[in-house]
């Protein structure tokens, strides 16, 4: 909780103003402002936003720092699961190491608040938990850190998972997760009853992956709705991936997308380019919020991706056709405040009175930051000033 | 026509090796070559591949150098096409400065060879394709450059557009182009006796953007084909896009395929995430050959985009959910070889006898390097060293 003057920004790529950050929070926006003794970087004339928000991602799986894994597997999600688990235990994977270099490289980028999902299985118990956690504590300051407890590997067909997902949200896990209830436990009741069941347990929100598709995940996506009700979860339920709202009947997509926002269920998208997925303005213009993460980055899923938000808000404007600057402002938005009002953050954005996350791009607007991102100049978090130049300021393991 | 020896270098990522380029074209690969007196660079273990070819793009619309256009038109083709007219008159946007400025960028990418659509209208007749002419003269032994005469506002609607692809065909341009036979000009009929007519005066093959989808695409594809077999034009055709083989009827999209294979029609694809695109994989296995191309880019039509052909193959590879190394090789060798043989120009392969055009890649393997592509260390274009750290070494306009 610092102190920071940032001189000369143009805040949202409006015209040049002073940033004042008093004990971590924005004091004022404004011409000339009185650094009273805060400490002062000069922006240049930079654009100004909010820190960048992933709000899907696994601090736990990357093999950043290894040598580059060679994948020759099958296609599946299941091939990948199997995979991962013993390359995990080939390479000795520590958590811990794995989940500061993620979430340092994401920092250095302008990240400044992340929801990770991070695998409790009966492979690793709360290993995995634990190396988040401790990546958290180290980072408390820079990079707030969400940890989801989630079955990565199943729930009802390994045996065990239920009773580690309790003992890890016991262990401080901010929520429960779960997974495909169709196809990977195939037993879509007993999936949604066990992953509700412990959050209503712990008092906890919930984020459920969905990858299935068409009528599939529609038929998912209801039981995960009718939970959402019966037990009053509006604005505690979250769906990332959703691609089943990508489905061709739109009506149908359209009924689904009323119900989600009626629920206050969140939807968090990657936007990835060989899927169906929820068309992020149709989802706005139902009054769905909605938010945006990288998923993970070279890991057993996916051999691309480099961590950094203001590269997805791109990939989301290419995947859902925005051309027009306004709509490259809404990717971006939903890259920041979006993921952060995902997260029960509030009020991420410039204005007196938010979080003192600020992070200066490159461009002549912000239209172009998202076209073509750039390194970050400047990230400060809660006024401390904690990447610059691209890079985390603080060593990475 | 130059001599070069590029000493350790990983060709197609395998062992280090050196590579002899003698009088322009690659003479030797193997340990400890002797340059016999050619300069030497050092690859400093560094993976080597052919240059990269934009088998598709536009070096006349690109707006670099120029101040951000902010973008707030309407959704439809039409609506570029307009406003693309508007603006080039608005910002006396000089053809010959921005395809250098568009060249030159590639080139310092590792593009060796670009296929330029060059827009031919009753606006600024053949103004444009001379700008690009006068930078095919100017980047000569650099980047070689193939001209479609093309007319993006519509041959039948603007009247006098026929005469004016004639003249540009007489004029030097290589290829005639089309557009949408349907949608643009509303009489495919019409449009494509006259893009095939002048193929047969001017002797010159066909390159034709299909955006349109599902079966009025399938239908203006069936128009392409039928005249492509009864002009006996095997080989000399391309059709670009052809979004209409990502249809949801597979098996009509299956046979369209086996019959573009049989009349050797080209498909030239950019992948962009927002559309449905050619399965490559299926139209590989069918033995199309497959091009690839950035497309514009900083232009009317989009914001996006670097001109880097390292990231096309990255973005095909996400948008045709290629994740295995082999794959994404795959989509490496759709943005060398498989463009320049779309392109006529065979061997486009680092072996003794090919051309020397020879591009330095950061990355522990080939599927590292599309990943996450990282500016290129060195371009060689037939043994001439013409860039470096990403960054052509001829200055831009």
């Amino acid at each position: 909780m610092t102190d920071l003057l940032i001189r000369n920004a143009r805040p949202m790529g409006g015209p040049p103003s002073d940033l004042l950050i008093r004990a971590g929070r924005i004091a004022a926006i404004g011409p000339d402002l009185d650094p009273g003794g805060a400490p002062i970087e000069d922006a240049a004339g930079r654009l100004a936003i909010p820190g960048l928000v992933d709000a899907h991602t696994h601090l736990d799986k990357s093999m950043l720092g290894h040598p580059w894994w060679r994948n020759d597997i099958g296609p599946t999600i299941m091939d990948r699961i199997e995979t991962e688990r013993r390359v995990k235990r080939e390479r000795a994977l520590d958590p811990h190491v794995q989940s500061m270099r993620h979430a340092l490289r994401s920092l250095g980028f302008g990240t400044t608040r992340i929801r990770s999902h991070v695998d409790v299985d009966t492979d690793q118990g709360l290993a995995a938990l634990e190396g988040v956690a401790e990546t958290r504590r180290a980072l408390a300051g820079q990079v707030e850190i969400e940890i989801v407890a989630f079955p990565q590997s199943g729930l009802l067909i390994r045996p065990g998972t239920a009773e580690l997902l309790d003992a890890a949200l016991a262990a401080g896990a901010d929520l429960v997760g779960g997974l495909d209830p169709c196809a990977i436990d195939r037993d879509p009741k007993g999936h949604l009853d066990v992953v509700f069941g412990l959050a209503e347990k712990h008092g906890k929100p919930v984020d459920i992956h969905l990858h299935e598709r068409g009528e599939l995940g529609a038929f998912s996506l209801e039981l995960i709705l009718e939970r959402t009700e019966a037990l009053s979860m509006q604005g505690r339920v979250a769906v990332s991936h959703a691609f089943c709202l990508g489905m061709p009947d739109r009506a149908r997509a359209a009924a689904l997308t009323e119900r989600i926002a009626a629920l206050e269920v969140r939807v968090l998208t990657t936007a990835p380019a060989f899927a169906p997925v929820p068309a992020v303005k149709e989802l706005l213009a139902a009054g769905v919020v909605v938010g945006a993460g990288n998923d993970g980055f070279r890991d057993v899923w996916t051999p691309y991706g480099t961590g950094d938000m203001l590269e997805r808000a791109m990939l989301l404007g290419l995947r859902n056709d925005l051309r027009r600057d306004a709509d490259l402002e809404l990717a971006l938005r939903l890259c920041t405040e979006g993921g952060a009002a995902a997260m029960d953050a509030p009020r991420h954005r410039l204005e007196p009175g938010a979080p003192g996350d600020v992070v200066l791009l490159e461009g002549e607007t912000l239209a172009e930051a998202v076209a073509v991102p750039a390194p970050r100049a400047l990230v400060a978090k809660a006024g401390r000033v904690v990447g610059r130049d691209g890079r985390a300021l603080a060593p990475a393991p």
